[in-house]
């Protein structure tokens, strides 16, 4: 209080009848003021791992924050359609969202490494690559143009291959098939012979009932199991080769980001940061049930055999190629994402996949 | 203000003085004490990942808090001997520390679930049984009894089975073997004739040199580099199956715990999840450089064949029998941990293994 004059202050305060409350409310005030947040996602509440960790975000967020900081959350349609989240959050109609950022590949094909590039990193490794590999630093630097930021928020880990009417043998039972899948992968699957349908999920069923579509990829067991396909389309290939870690995005708008108190933008990374795990250990604890159960229904599982992995393997990197010679920013994200790959599986190779394999030995011979 | 005396209230601060600005402060300073924690480590600061992730707990925390919760960080040693962590969070000479559970598996068998079963589930597997399966709570109970409370703080994920001066063909070449190796993996170790040898990191590089010991494990390419083995036993088997994830423990005192403000409480669950992540990504992508380097000293690279892997499996599971049918405790987080085992392991061998698998192949064939 040295310096101040503290006649000029009391009567101030007098004058202002609730002048000594807010003497000291301006300090509290700006370190932490009470902000609302919006947030929509690309997700219906059926598909709950994925908007229950959107929700646990807001969650998370208010806990650490004393609930001065409080995210409300909104479902795919009830603010934003599901596919236009970066749309939103880009011009403010809402301050931040939950999504897939490969959904946006349209826009640019350097959205993909944000999500799943198909034969891309797994798990770990995409976790490994974005901390450590540079990749959240490559990303965001694209994502100013988009003027927003984006935080690694969950996954839904190694997908399945999808749900087909027919058993997929060779690469010649690939012509002409019409498969209901998301994404930059049909341009993939489209170079061989695939004919990739857009279907709205709760469409996907009666296309498979009628013959109308041949087959359709959605998530994995758990999400999978709620549409029914089972009933309709009994052979259930793996891997989802397009999406061997399907990392989610929390990304808000950098205008309001940056009007944030330091200490709430912490909060932001430490609650996207903690959901990054949880949608992931979630899925990886609900999805064997549902396998077993899927199975149980009559679900032939089969792995897609060696020619088909192949022969996508080639189109893909074939694509890659292509899009790299005329989008400099794929280039350079693809240039850094395939050298942390090659290492990776180098290490992946040794410890891990062998102790992996010999512990499925142990369950495939019915001792785990 | 209704009701407020304005007279009285301005007399009273003018009296004060400061009167004025210390209306508030008690609910400042209720909310947002200052409060200063001790960490001590089970680590050298030369195990720099793993004294990094405690480290970065603490500013997780500060960043957190702004900066009113501060916890300072001390290395194995400095505070406290790196094997007695437990103790000094226990008794309160600390009020939290950084470890590996599975240290304390003399004062009983069950911690080894809180780190590592011998046999056990990999590292995704682990954190979803942790936090979906039932096992944060098990273990929280578990742990009451030594007045802590644990928060997954870290992996160094799937480590390396460790150096040999000669190659393990059978299962005979491990008869009368002296092995450096730490904990509890060395009671199935004794079963398969292995002589394990208790010896400190600074002591393992002479010991080899001279003969005294016929080979050590240590943790992974990154860390086990830096002891130089590769100069002194160049046999480098994997998988370490007494490792396949290798969980780390941030632990607090239940007292001090208890006192802490809830959003302090919210702040140390956040900032350990961060880090449980941050130092599993951080070994992920320093692992694959350094056996790069090991692999061009010389290092050979064996994976153990099936007959030790098979023996070793077989002396595991007689071991936790036998444990389980003294300690109930233990068998009560057996049926857990190994009902989640059997599921896990069903859908890792579909998407993930398989996709893994394809990878490797191309990598195998020089096209990653």
């Amino acid at each position: 209080m040295a310096g101040f004059n503290r006649r000029k202050f009391i009567k101030g305060a007098a004058v202002g009848g609730v002048g000594a409350t807010t003497v000291a409310a301006p300090a509290i005030a700006q370190s932490n003021p009470e902000i609302k947040w919006r947030l929509t996602t690309s997700w219906p509440k059926s598909l709950d791992a994925l908007h229950g960790g959107a929700l646990r975000i807001g969650e998370r967020v208010a806990e650490l924050t004393d609930n001065k900081f409080q995210i409300q959350t909104f479902a795919a349609g009830e603010l934003v359609p599901g596919l236009q989240v970066l749309d939103a959050v880009q011009n403010g109609t809402v301050e931040c969202g939950h999504s897939a950022m490969y959904y946006y590949f349209g826009k640019d094909d350097t959205f993909v490494f944000a999500s799943a590039l198909p034969f891309g990193l797994n798990v770990r490794q995409h976790n490994a690559w974005l901390q450590e590999g540079g990749g959240m630093k490559l990303l965001n630097d694209f994502l100013k143009a988009y003027n927003v930021t984006m935080f690694p928020a969950g996954n839904s880990n190694c997908q399945m291959g999808g749900w087909f009417s027919k058993e997929i043998k060779t690469v010649e039972d690939l012509k002409g098939l019409k498969f209901r899948m998301g994404g930059f992968a049909g341009k993939i699957m489209q170079r061989l012979g695939v004919v990739p349908q857009q279907i709205a999920a709760g469409d996907i069923y009666p296309a498979l009932e009628k013959g109308t579509i041949d087959g359709a990829e959605w998530i994995g067991p758990y999400d999978d199991e709620k549409l029914g396909f089972v009933k309709v389309a009994k052979f259930y290939h793996y891997p989802g080769w397009w999406e061997p870690s399907s990392t989610l995005g929390f990304i808000c708008n950098n205008d309001k980001y940056n009007e944030l108190p330091k200490q709430y933008k912490e909060a932001l990374a430490s609650a996207t940061a903690e959901v990054n795990s949880w949608i992931a250990n979630k899925y990886d604890a609900i999805n064997p049930g549902a396998l077993k159960r899927l199975v149980a229904a009559g679900a032939v599982l089969k792995p897609f055999p060696p020619e088909v992995m192949d022969a996508s393997w080639k189109a893909a990197n074939d694509l890659y190629k292509e899009i790299g010679e005329k989008n400099l920013a794929f280039k350079k994200m693809y240039d850094s994402y395939v050298a942390f790959r090659a290492d990776a599986y180098l290490w992946t190779s040794v410890a891990d996949f062998t102790m992996d394999s010999y512990m499925i030995r142990y369950r495939n011979a019915g001792q785990l």
